[in-house]
């Protein structure tokens, strides 16, 4: 792949300035390279190569190549924040919440597998105020989730054996690896998205009339 | 880090032979290496400063630096047949099965976070033979994880709405990143294990007596 002509996730909008569009494409750009070859092993000189222009070129549109993690990233947060803002003030309740962000959320990380991929490989590559604005978007994120959990505990439909920390955790790991399941073709994403919450939500919900402590670690347990 | 001499993960078994002891070494330098900067991006010459020998000594007991990434994957793929042929064996039905794996597999990937993070990042860096004989490995573990799915379907445990494939997605992709949950400490991973267990088997089986296709799908569904 090294040098190589790729083919570029199109995130380039009509009507945009040459400057801007020239700016989007080395983001898609770099997200090829990176997704391919990780963020360490790259070079401005390869995406450069890949779009047919010059490196000096390079940084008329782009600081660093930091930068370009970072605008990365940002993209990926920047639709996982328009989700979460919008299922803040829909009108379900915590349960309805969580099969809405997890359903649109694997659509829309396979929607972008590149990108997505470089997202979950990459993002401790990011340094210093970087680093510490996606580690905040991450944190609204994860915010968002916990207390949907910490929520359906208080009206009885999540099984209140679930540690929210840790169910947190299994959730956002299954999601975040969505972009991976593109590469198995065949399935559609959101198919894919309501197998993952008919998974999650059938493993944290218990019905309150049959809550015994422990019970769903009694599930294939060994033999006493 | 670049160059820092690095705490290597203690794989080194007593009483082996110092040329043995010496490669093995070499394997946990590279592994704390590559976690840092990926594959890609480190060299022979960074793993050898870091064991503060000259490079051409690493030469001495490998090959090349892909023979280091398929050691590392190789050792942790090895725990995992060793779990499997355990299991295929075992008096417990599928559930049983499933639940004794991913327990003891998430404690496992917990217990070496270091090389369970370049398993799980780096794997596709492998070429050739050697990616021949990883994706073997992989594909077993699958097989038999699968192979419980559609046992539970067929003794009426697993419900009949589950993918088996999607399923056993979701399932390998939450534990093979459970390296990331040790940097969280706190956490057992024994209660990790525990409780990715708990949310797994709850979330994947239903009772035969109650079951009406999609049932789950109503779990948090939107109002029709």
């Amino acid at each position: 792949m090294k040098g190589a002509r790729v083919k570029v996730a199109n995130a380039v909008v009509e009507g945009w300035s040459r400057p801007r569009r020239r700016r989007q494409e080395l983001i898609d750009a770099a997200a090829v390279i990176f997704s391919d070859k990780g963020y360490d092993a790259s070079s401005i000189q390869e995406i450069a190569e890949a779009l047919g222009i010059l490196k000096g070129s390079v940084y008329y549109y782009i600081d660093s190549k930091q930068d370009l993690l970072f605008e990365i990233i940002t993209e990926r947060q920047d639709h996982t924040d328009a989700l979460v803002k919008r299922l803040r003030r829909a009108d379900l309740d915590p349960l309805g919440k969580l099969r809405a962000f997890i359903t649109a959320h694997v659509e829309d990380v396979m929607r972008d597998p590149v990108k997505s991929a470089v997202m979950c490989r990459d993002f401790e590559a990011l340094a210093g105020e970087r680093l510490e604005v996606a580690t905040k978007a991450r944190d609204r994120r994860n915010r968002f989730l916990r207390q949907q959990i910490v929520d359906g505990q208080r009206d009885g439909t999540v099984c209140p054996d679930v540690d929210p920390n840790l169910a947190l955790r299994a959730v956002t790991g299954m999601v975040s690896w969505a972009w991976q399941w593109s590469a198995g073709g065949r399935r559609g994403s959101a198919l894919v998205g309501d197998a993952v919450s008919d998974m999650v939500l059938a493993g944290i919900t218990c019905d309150p009339r049959h809550h015994r402590s422990g019970h769903r670690a009694l599930i294939g347990a060994l033999p006493a």
